[in-house]
């Protein structure tokens, strides 16, 4: 079968525009009503769609007086979700900073329980300062923080191992539930966490959920490759998604994997109109309705000046030494500001559309020709759609821009899986504590003397 | 209104006897089932019970060759039943001691947002050993976790609170999306927690989940006097029962609060019958699947002695000091063998119906009066109902005991309320934030020169 895209759908409170919640076409107080979430994933579910996506941060980051801020948790929201749907899969990004593996772990097999088999982790190591101070630490260095992200992959992978797959025997009438000997303790002991395992949840039905991961530091893609099987990533260029798409790809083969074993998918905002003037006209109505004070308080942070509304008219100002923290975010909004000369002005109403991820505004048949285009040439494996106003944006491009996409062979008419791996084209990992995949009856004669047999049962 | 009965359906598994999973009327399949749980939730609701609840502990406990171990974490449970639920009440039980407060306010506030108002958070300390090894620790001693749990409770309560009730403004044409004068940074610097706050989710509808708690040591005691709303608890006698109802009440005093703000439900498990003789027969199959393995290694492990089969059929002997644990429970169960003189294994028998909880088996009828005579007699507020298998046995209990009590004038026959509190009775909790209720507006002359008034406001 020839490749085809894959499509996540991020949702987003009423929208990804930063003024989404002043246009007169969302219900900012939809912000916590289970009902407008559970609306958008029958949406995306309608649209065959692969996946819905969560982002999350452990503060509240960002300017509450002008936007819509204070929603709610993912994995909480993503069991309402998986409650009223069948097949698309359910992402949640929850942090390996301040959390502990067996929560984290435990939680992500409940719901790939749950969802049958959806569930993915977006894993995130919480750069703020805002979210150290919530949890009383000082904010942990970028090596340290994926450093415990690498180590706390590997507990939680030992821990959805711990159960084998054939662990549940069920024998009601002989009185054996689980074969205990295919319920293993991890014994785990590194240098961030000590973690006696078993699980306390039985194997999930994926093994182990998708994992995803969004950093684009040198930290970060040399985690995706070891570790990631969908990264979501901001790229403004076809040149350089492009490149990244490549650099991403080439590191996979240091750690085993070949390059259909994760995909990169850079989000894009897609401003839809049945004409391209129509577009244009609801980007211009967003971008009238953006609070400069805003956008100024956003970027101040990211790029680490004091920006106020004096310098809107002038270019971005010479930013100072790089700060910890969204390193790849600041680089991209520095790039594009000088590459395009823009005013900060102008770059807030670039900023605006979506945090700095790509904005096309145009017909569906333009939005898809650009999807194409990336998708053929290197660039991408598929797209994290961020529609500018929910749930009409997600409507509309599911409605209208899927559609162009099928009639070109581009994307699936019908789930032909039922778990999320099964939607990403991605395998369903064995557990290593299990033994090799096709095992030999032993004879009983040979199980007598095999003292070597039974010496590799007991080391595994 | 006439007092009235208090119904909570303890979720667990295939049922609370230890056996269930053996029993013909089970699907030990179904322990990791979302829709084995989403019917039982529907059931308890059928029969407008005030609430369903989830038990839970951080790690593998007990021998799983013998019982149906490995199901659900309890809040991503909670959300998949919230979806397909209307009125009924959801508690999950989250323990203060391998957990950060900002986590456990946010998925309490946004499941309480999902569910319209219906969330509830059994407080637990985690007594066990292996839990302590799950997160890299040393088991914290008994007052160490209950000092941890008082102050991640003040937390909880400040992130709670962090947002007023009305600090949504959603001035769309002004651009104001909140009065940031009404999010607090609670800026909590204590012994165990130092959090920044405010809390990323708003204000949930209950404005605080309903707190519930089980311990029954004198820790666990004050702590309950002090914080929860009910308390689960087990009683196998009425004058043990009565005791330590009046115990509890007594103790509210001290903290400013009144016999009404606390619910007693002590814990039963109905062994239902349309005869008694058909009760007891339903009694007798189960005892007979009993594994005596499964709950040797269970009591041995709650008195501290090894006990083997050859003990089945001798009285308990002497036990040691007191572990550190779960010593209330202990002193149940060891004060249960002496008073009625029994052999390891008719305690067995004894515990394999409720772990302790108080069985009764009957007729419909025969329940009925049971909790009749205990709620009428300073006993009990309501009851925690633990049937010994599901669906089947909530199903009986809803259907048949649930009438009785109705027309006897024990029980509503209809919702009166929407949220887990109202149906409970107690208050919605204002934000301590907040100011007083009803404030005179300031008059623009008097807020010019009001110093004192400008005071107030900085000093909340």
């Amino acid at each position: 079968m020839a490749r085809t895209l894959h499509l996540n759908a991020f949702l987003y409170g009423v929208g990804h525009h930063e003024a989404a919640w002043r246009h007169p076409r969302t219900e900012p107080a939809r912000l916590t009503d289970v009902r407008h979430y559970q609306r958008l994933a029958q949406i995306a579910e309608r649209g065959k769609l692969d996946s819905v996506f969560l982002a999350d941060g452990l503060a509240l980051w960002g300017d509450v007086r002008h936007n819509a801020l204070g929603g709610l948790e993912p994995l909480t929201l993503l069991s309402a979700l998986a409650a009223v749907t069948e097949r698309i899969g359910l992402i949640a990004t929850v942090s390996t900073t301040y959390n502990e593996p067996f929560h984290v772990a435990r939680k992500f097999a409940s719901l790939d329980h749950i969802s049958g088999g959806r569930a993915g982790w977006n894993i995130v190591t919480s750069a703020g300062e805002a979210e150290a101070r919530n949890f009383g630490v000082e904010r942990p260095a970028h090596a340290d923080r994926y450093a415990r992200a690498a180590e706390f992959l590997e507990v939680a992978g030992k821990l959805w191992d711990s159960w084998e797959d054939d662990a549940i025997v069920g024998d009601r009438l002989g009185g054996v539930y689980a074969d205990t000997g295919k319920i293993h303790p991890i014994g785990h002991e590194g240098e961030h966490f000590r973690v006696a395992g078993a699980l306390n949840t039985s194997r999930p039905p994926q093994g182990r959920p998708l994992l995803v991961q969004a950093g684009s530091s040198e930290d970060g893609k040399e985690f995706a490759a070891r570790y990631a099987e969908a990264v979501f990533t901001a790229q403004q260029t076809f040149a350089e998604a492009r490149e990244f798409y490549l650099d991403l790809k080439s590191r996979l083969a240091r750690y085993g994997r070949g390059p259909g074993r994760l995909l990169v998918l850079p989000g894009i905002s897609p401003v839809i109109g049945s004409t391209e003037r129509e577009a244009l006209l609801l980007e211009k109505e967003l971008e009238e309705l953006i609070i400069p004070a805003y956008g100024l308080s956003q970027l101040s942070t990211l790029v680490g000046i004091e920006l106020t509304e004096d310098d809107l008219d002038r270019p971005l100002p010479e930013v100072g030494a790089e700060t910890e923290g969204a390193q790849s975010r600041r680089a991209l909004v520095v790039g594009l500001a000088r590459r395009e000369n823009l005013t900060v002005r102008r770059l807030l109403a670039r900023l605006a559309g979506g945090r700095g991820h790509r904005v096309v505004a145009g017909t569906p048949e333009q939005i898809a020709d650009e999807l194409q285009a990336w998708f053929e040439n290197g660039a991408a494996d598929g797209f994290n759609v961020m529609p500018p106003l929910l749930p009409d944006g997600l409507a509309d491009f599911v409605d209208h821009v899927v559609p162009v996409l099928r009639a070109r062979g581009l994307f699936r008419s019908e789930y032909e899986g039922r778990t999320l791996r099964e939607h990403y084209g991605l395998p369903r990992p064995a557990s290593q504590f299990a033994g090799p995949p096709s095992r030999v009856p032993v004879a009983p004669a040979v199980r007598q003397g095999g003292g070597a047999a039974r010496e590799t049962a007991v080391a595994r």
